[in-house]
């Protein structure tokens, strides 16, 4: 209590000194200026003094900008002093084609590619049985979800049957492919079943309507109506062009979907008019030029920071550990922005361009997510979008809360880190597992320091997980291969 | 002309189709918020296309300085781990009291500190007598200039005859401290020269008024007038403690100004009424601190990046020099933004605060500095307003224009800048006065460039030519320092 008084008597006495020592009369600043000595001296505070009040650090950002410029250009300077040139497109070639590993003769990785169209007309057929009536709902449900379930399981048996006629890049595109074909046919089934239902769930309204009500004329007065309703929604439908179940079930829908840059299923996709010529030739370049730079840098800056780092790894240098994992995140972070933008903008849009699909929203904001939370649900749009409408959402009218749905959604997306890690490096580690389930408490954690010490925190929190858990998880996994393979 | 038009009705075909690319009519949204299939889709842009017109992009600046930190933090441990902990405070001891240098039963460095003083009261002795009358104007103000030029020379010639005696900190902390004398002297007789001439110009308009005016009773009236004058001015001096020539000759005058910061002299300073304990131990503290600092950063940072720089620059290789310097870039450009904060902040304040001295504006927003011109004249305060004062006003009176002014300004700036490094190195080189004598031509690039790109532009050319000019110029004396030295 009585430091408490103190304090503020003390804060009282400073507020007055600074008072008076800005405070100077207006009779003296009078008679100083009919001085001889052209006085030049105000009384002022010094700019960085609190009393000062001044907050406009603006120039700061840009030296923030050029200082990151200038310790760029020397990372890139030192990087080929000390390793030379190590761009080699000849060795892309091999390590894309698979060429000198195992026999040549054979490219699994491409029979796989093309045998992923079978599954998918699996599907359609037997979504057309059920839809004509041939299955029954529950049998045709059982054998979609067989179908799905092999179509995921495939790559993994035919790769441990065969792992040394696959290359490394191969057996990557076989999983990611057979990945996305599994999340698409799941969306294609389930909302094939939500339409059946649907249209089921009518007629039982219309029944229950029909059994409820006992005045024969108006029953027939209801019948007329929904008659009609029903024909002026056929009708409807022609002008709009809009395709209702089951006229959706054909190949041409199904392929359209398969190629479209979506994961989620839909009878009517929104559709552009027409193929904007300089946008797809502006797309197609940035396409071209991205993956021959994604491809340099790692050459040249990737493999060498990862080889250097395994040394202090194997020994549990932590301070060295330290250096090296910093010094992997700008080439890894630098890396990971460029496939971003490939991929997400360059990539996914030349295809909708090409598939006149309208609906561009691959990405959001996530460079500004104030929490982790924030940014997984806006990084990856098309996964954010199948993850919320075929997982979240159905588990959450399944009478389950939020957080359950939340865990179920982050469990799936850690399996399928995990998947496509270790069926190509054919090794069951748990790393990118227990990284993506590492998520939700990361989440909580940031979104409370976003909460107590404002968004700008939070945000910083995202960007350092980003940055520095990616080269983590990079090395454990490389320290891991390289113990089982070279030793 | 003919591809105008085409390229007008391209624009118009872009913008006809991003606007059908995002149209859907009403009727079509209605139709589809109808159907069964959980539509999740619909028309828009990614955010990274121009049509999307999203600009909200503040998470890169958190991501700008969260790189620069783990930049940062990384070359911390390679520097410790690359060279073990260097700062060792007994060398700083030896380096500054010169021990071990030549003869330590003699201290120049000391005794020309003390002889400082004879100067000034020189000075004041010539003011005094020619405010008395003894010395003519025309007399005293040559002696003046003598004893002015007298004191920035002495260094220089003492050094010559005797540089085995000094230690490199201590001379030149004795070439610092005289080149404020001299611009202190400059200023305070110059100051006292005003003063002259302006009590003598109201002597000579009192004069002539008498002069022109021929009815005796006037005369009388504005006599009595011009006295009564006199006699209040005397009053409000009083009442308001204001000081006026000759009053102002005398060593309590002379010594406040001397020890005040500021280059500038005038009769009546501001003053504070009171020392702020708090605001004076936090100064206190930060000096110390800053101090230490600045020399352990120097031992361990800067003393290795500047001898690993010299074998490329030795063999004019220029990648590697590019390299080399841009590497000594980051902790030059780190000491001198400590140095700067420790100086004109911390040490600067604290001096003001033990002087009761109220102005503080030692230094401006210069980081937001738009162009090079503007750099100059915000982050010096104490030499820009001596420079404004006692060399562009006078030269501009005189007639001559502001570009004339401003290039001498300039001059003289570089000469000085010279006189600082080239005592106590012993080295005439003249890359100092070639680096200021850069700066009119730079700043009128800058200008251009700001003004052609935007200000932020501007700014970032500021940036550079500090961070990047800098090590240039240290490299430049240090190799041939080292030439001489150690060849």
């Amino acid at each position: 209590m009585g430091a408490k008084l103190e304090d503020n008597s003390l804060r009282y006495r400073r507020a007055q000194s600074v008072t008076k020592a800005e405070e100077i009369t207006e009779k003296e600043k009078k008679a100083r200026r009919l001085q001889l000595d052209r006085p030049c001296h105000k009384p002022r505070d010094s700019l960085f003094s609190w009393s000062s009040e001044f907050t406009d650090f603006t120039g700061l950002v840009n030296w923030g900008f050029l200082m990151l410029t200038i310790g760029g250009l020397r990372l890139c300077l030192e990087n080929f002093l000390k390793y030379g040139i190590r761009v080699n497109p000849i060795e892309w070639i091999i390590l894309l084609t698979g060429y000198n590993e195992g026999n040549s003769d054979q490219y699994p990785s491409i029979v796989l590619l093309i045998y992923s169209v079978v599954p998918a007309v699996t599907s359609l057929l037997i979504e057309k049985a059920m839809a004509v009536d041939i299955l029954s709902e529950k049998i045709g449900v059982v054998l979609q979800i067989l179908n799905i379930l092999s179509t995921i399981s495939l790559p993994v048996l035919v790769h441990n049957f065969s792992s040394q006629e696959f290359s490394f890049v191969g057996i990557t595109t076989v999983c990611t492919i057979y990945l996305i074909l599994f999340l698409k046919l799941w969306s294609y089934v389930q909302t094939n079943h939500w339409c059946r239902n649907g249209s089921k769930g009518k007629h039982v309204k219309n029944t229950m309507r029909r059994q409820s009500l006992s005045a024969p004329n108006w029953n027939q007065l209801v019948n007329a109506d929904s008659d009609q309703t029903a024909e002026s929604e056929k009708d409807d439908d022609l002008v709009t062009g809009i395709v209702s179940y089951p006229d959706n079930i054909n190949l041409r829908d199904l392929f359209y979907f398969l190629l479209a840059p979506t994961l989620c299923y839909e009878l009517n996709f929104p559709r552009t008019t027409r193929i904007r010529k300089r946008f797809l030739i502006k797309r197609i370049v940035e396409v071209i030029f991205g993956i021959n730079l994604i491809m340099a840098l790692f050459q040249q800056w990737m493999i060498p920071s990862v080889t250097n780092a395994m040394d202090p790894f194997s020994k549990m240098d932590y301070i060295r550990i330290a250096e090296r994992l910093l010094k992997l995140a700008v080439p890894n972070h630098f890396i990971w922005l460029c496939f971003f933008y490939l991929s997400f903008h360059s990539f996914l849009n030349l295809v909708g361009e090409v598939m006149h699909f309208a609906d561009r929203n691959f990405y959001n904001d996530w460079w500004n997510a104030r929490n982790i939370a924030v940014f997984w649900s806006t990084w990856n749009m098309p996964v954010h979008m199948w993850a919320a409408r075929h997982v979240y959402v159905p588990i959450t009218e399944m009478g389950y809360t939020k957080g359950v749905a939340s865990i179920v959604v982050f469990f799936i997306s850690a399996f399928f880190h995990e998947y496509l890690v270790s069926v190509p490096l054919q090794m069951f580690r748990i790393w990118a597992f227990l990284g993506m389930m590492a998520q939700p408490p990361l989440s909580v954690i940031s979104r409370f320091i976003g909460k107590r010490f404002g968004a700008r925190w939070g945000n910083i929190i995202v960007w350092s997980s980003l940055i520095l858990g990616q080269p983590l998880a990079i090395m454990m996994y490389y320290h891991d291969y390289a113990l089982a393979h070279y030793k």
